[in-house]
């Protein structure tokens, strides 16, 4: 057990970008093709991440969800959607063409259905690379493959704007319900970051379960990696759905991300034992859920049930309406911090 | 008169940084102060244009409004709004913090009342300097002196993305009827252009009446500037409003500014006339109505009035609800262009 109270350590910009792919095929072929991104070979990932600066330190999977445990953050690939979330300084859009390519040469897709790219503010925006040290570099990039995206900057409070790319216009989308939460968290409870070193917990199975984090989805496989001196990484996979958790203890640039795309009717629950778990000083919560013919009641109590967070004040409020998605912006504050 | 059909020269960054800042003092106050911008010094007013780097090069005034047509663009100092639009490579926020003390020093305004940064994304971004290379940098700057400003990306088109930062939040904003409309264009007609050398119109008094520019306001005064050997810079004041028009001729960068805050029932005739003077390829529109007691219906009917262009097709239309403004984008393109 550690006995200091707080973790001193080096910088490392802990947010992450995040890029979410839905792919499809726009013409029926007679081709022998796989239509699953799944059966993309091992060594094209690697040269995919290659390409991020990031690699593959563990992997899982089940019968839906390939899941990979990155150096920086992680990757899942399921049948045509392709999620990668990479921290750092890593170049993850760099990988973009290479991904296209990827699929349709082994999978047959030739289209992106739907594309979403998000990340809060940098720490430090200066120690990013090329074109990811803004966010208007990152759509011009984007928008050399999706020429028609929208692109959204929610959130007032400095230091919280939350950036997102997405398509949104795709004519024909017609995916089956998805929703997807993200909780990102900083200034978090040092009492709570300390049990996140390798000194207090040397294996993974033993941190996830002490810590509260396998209790979180009740039922899942957890595959989790514990980083040397400190820091933590876990994919969670739960029948078809995956969550992920990422951990920078270090005082000075503490940061810690939850994200799943697990559906619930209400995650008031869920969101308060995430908080809970890691004790931040303030959050930024996001949610998307698709319009797929649910009643706009029902969407927002979904919505709103995740806006009422105990011990915490919301100070900011953002509810866009995307073409085929409900997004929700909140930022919350730790009350009496 | 030039022979040429088209102009080659160097490339110029013709698009425009624009910052509008309004004033109020937040405690009445029994010292002598003057409340009113115009009371700024001269040289202070230079000093501050040496850290954006540009100079005056014109002035004019009426009884509302100090206009100073600059080395790179305009600038426009009435009783408690000021408002600076600069082109190239200048540095417009570095002068920011200059402005709120000379405001403050000068004048006995303690608050910025509201804010607006926006532009249009730059043709080469990558010859900016320091913040002003991305809109993310620009907008943690302003946020050190406008913490809780929202900030818009509107626009889907590759190129045509127009960038906002607004308090908008402002409790206590009580400004009479405030509209801004401004038409950026881009891709113009080179026998149009020829018209903004001076090898064709060798004064700007000539350049202003000759190419159609001094009927579009009538009855305005008008300052204009002539570049050698191209370009046409111009502001002109009618009564409490003003206008100014910028002109990049070359062709590789072609590129013509239109923004008034002279207000009318119905912008159609004024649309049609200054897209019809400059023969854009296409053009971005945007205008703020600020709501101020009047019916929502009468805000629709106003903001649609130039919603139609005769000509052009609209392929893209944003109309975010700000707190005290309606706001409207809208990107044109040349029908059989």
């Amino acid at each position: 057990m550690l006995v200091t109270d707080s973790i001193q350590c080096d910088f490392f910009e802990g947010t992450e970008k995040l890029l979410e792919v839905w792919f499809g095929a726009a013409e029926a072929t007679n081709q022998n093709v796989s239509l699953d991104l799944r059966t993309i070979p091992r060594h094209e990932l690697d040269n995919l991440l290659g390409l991020v600066k990031a690699e593959i330190v563990s992997f899982t999977s089940n019968r839906w969800t390939d899941s990979y445990v990155l150096s920086e953050s992680s990757m899942f690939v399921s049948e045509n959607r392709f999620i990668i979330k990479t921290c750092g300084t890593t170049c993850l859009l760099d990988c973009l063409g290479f991904l296209l390519g990827l699929a349709e040469e082994y999978c047959g897709f030739d289209c992106i259905k739907n594309l979403f790219y998000s990340r809060r503010v940098y720490l430090k925006p200066e120690m990013q690379q090329g074109m990811h040290q803004c966010f208007e570099t990152e759509v011009k990039y984007l928008k050399e493959f999706v020429p028609n995206g929208s692109s959204y900057i929610l959130g007032q409070n400095p230091g919280e704007e939350w950036y997102l790319f997405t398509m949104d216009n795709a004519v024909d989308f017609d995916e089956r319900s998805d929703v997807t939460l993200e909780i990102l968290m900083s200034e978090l409870d040092q009492k709570k970051m300390v049990q996140f070193a390798k000194a207090c917990h040397p294996n993974a199975e033993q941190m996830t379960k002490k810590t509260g984090i396998a209790d979180l989805i009740p039922g899942a496989i957890h595959d989790g990696v514990v980083f040397d001196p400190i820091g933590y990484s876990m994919n969670g996979l739960y029948k078809d759905s995956y969550h992920t958790i990422h951990i920078t203890p270090q005082e000075e640039c503490s940061y810690v991300s939850f994200e799943t795309n697990l559906k619930l009717k209400d995650y008031s629950k869920l969101v308060d034992q995430v908080v809970k778990t890691f004790n931040p000083g303030k959050f930024i919560l996001t949610m998307f859920i698709s319009k797929d013919g649910k009643s706009s009641a029902m969407h927002r109590r979904t919505l709103s049930s995740a806006l009422n967070v105990e011990g915490y004040q919301r100070v900011d409020l953002d509810q866009p309406q995307l073409k085929n998605y409900s997004l929700t912006y909140g930022c919350f504050l730790k009350c009496n911090a």
